[in-house]
């Protein structure tokens, strides 16, 4: 790609980024948040802030990339002209978010349909943002500007695993999980797409999950990847369509988790 | 208790939270950060982040409060004159500071041997502050200053439930668990003592753990009492010389929660 436009990409996506920090936590810890459908057609807060962030993130691309596609939680597909797409979750972890957990965040990625090729991964209430691509990857946040590198190698027995429930998935997906837990160090739950920023920050070794759809993975994908982790479904194939995710800070450490899914399905 | 006497006691709280933050965050994401001892007579980063923390309270205490006595999770018990007591947790969730997640604190907390009357839970990467007692029930933090309320009461299947891990403890504290777990609406892991602070702050409504020590209780009971909320045993009892904690945001799901757990021992 053109380094025009990777800059170009990398603008626009951090204006999205940008633009949803407000619509995001504009509803972030108010008294009586709930999560579902109030049942009367109206909508409950936290739909409400995922919508406001995922418009505010339209807005700016009808303006700036008019001929991309686009791919969003809320609003679905739209198609575009430049072969290029932006895969928008405008408040990915629901759930920690009407825990009041800054465990929540805006994910961003642009990419093909081989993949994302930039990412961002942003936490509005801490005020942290994980950017990944283009031969870049940035921690932007408390403790100011750092780079993001994944985990060296270690033993399994030593790594951390993070997920964000214990149920995983289905039986047989949390059968295989736990055979990965049973072997770890450490497994921790409750960090919904933060688990990927911790990875991308060299934090962890491992985030396993199930049933993700494309915009909960595409910006964790490009971020981890561009800070030198490996992101794929448990067979060893690409996963930016969503599926069971197998997020590894490394080469060796993938294949060792890898093996061990494999061997309990 | 004098006016004088609380208002010297909220500032020397606040002084010791100011004091630990340094420390505390000194090793926090870190490059090969470890929990254990080497096992060569040296410490691991959380450990000296853990000590210098403690240290950095403890020369206030000594010049402020001289005649108080202390008890810390890394220095022990230290006597003294006054009846008043510090209650110091320089980290309290190592293997979530290990992780890299944000949800480890600061505990303090200054009492009587009938429990403490005011305290605070600090989370320095954040920049968060959750502080309770005499009459004051404040969260101090990235969107400013506010008031600590814990949440009304609503049915159990409404509530959202908060632990640091599914093991909770022992299985028969387990199965309690989950049997209270079964009947609430949303169940979430991983916060360590910044689930205590999202129950003050009116986001959910139980907290539920086993195998707790003082110091990791006494600054959560405080902050959570002031915001209008209550803490016990499993049966009922004060808990802040540690144990199995149930804390609640309000007297009708304590009752409710309480019930539960008796009945599943």
């Amino acid at each position: 790609m053109e380094p025009d436009l990777q800059a170009e990409l990398i603008r626009v996506a951090h204006l999205l980024a940008d633009a949803a920090r407000g619509p995001a936590l504009a509803h972030f810890r108010t008294a009586g948040l709930v999560a579902d459908s109030k049942g009367d057609g109206q909508f409950d807060p936290v739909t409400i802030a995922d919508r406001a962030a995922e418009r505010a993130m339209r807005d700016i691309l009808a303006k700036e990339r008019p001929e991309d596609a686009i791919f969003g939680e809320e609003y679905g597909q739209t198609s575009g002209t430049s072969g290029l797409r932006w895969v928008l979750d405008p408040i990915d972890g629901t759930r920690g978010y009407i825990s009041g957990t800054p465990t929540w965040g805006v994910l961003i990625a642009v990419g093909h349909d081989a993949g994302p090729v930039y990412g961002i991964i942003d936490q509005p209430y801490i005020g942290e943002r994980f950017a990944g691509g283009f031969g870049q990857a940035v921690l932007t946040g408390p403790m100011g500007v750092t780079q993001l590198t994944t985990r060296a190698p270690r033993a399994l027995d030593q790594a951390i695993l993070l997920s964000t429930f214990p149920e995983i998935g289905t039986p047989a997906e949390m059968q295989a999980f736990q055979a990965v837990s049973q072997r770890v160090r450490l497994t921790r739950y409750g960090m919904d797409c933060y688990g990927y920023a911790l990875l991308a920050a060299g934090q962890v070794d491992l985030v396993i999950e199930a049933g993700l759809n494309a915009y909960d993975v595409q910006g964790p994908i490009a971020v981890i990847t561009a800070a030198g982790g490996i992101v794929t479904d448990w067979t060893g194939r690409p996963v930016h369509d969503g599926g069971q995710v197998l997020a590894a800070a490394n080469a060796d450490i993938h294949a060792t988790a890898l093996a061990v899914l494999q061997a309990h399905q």
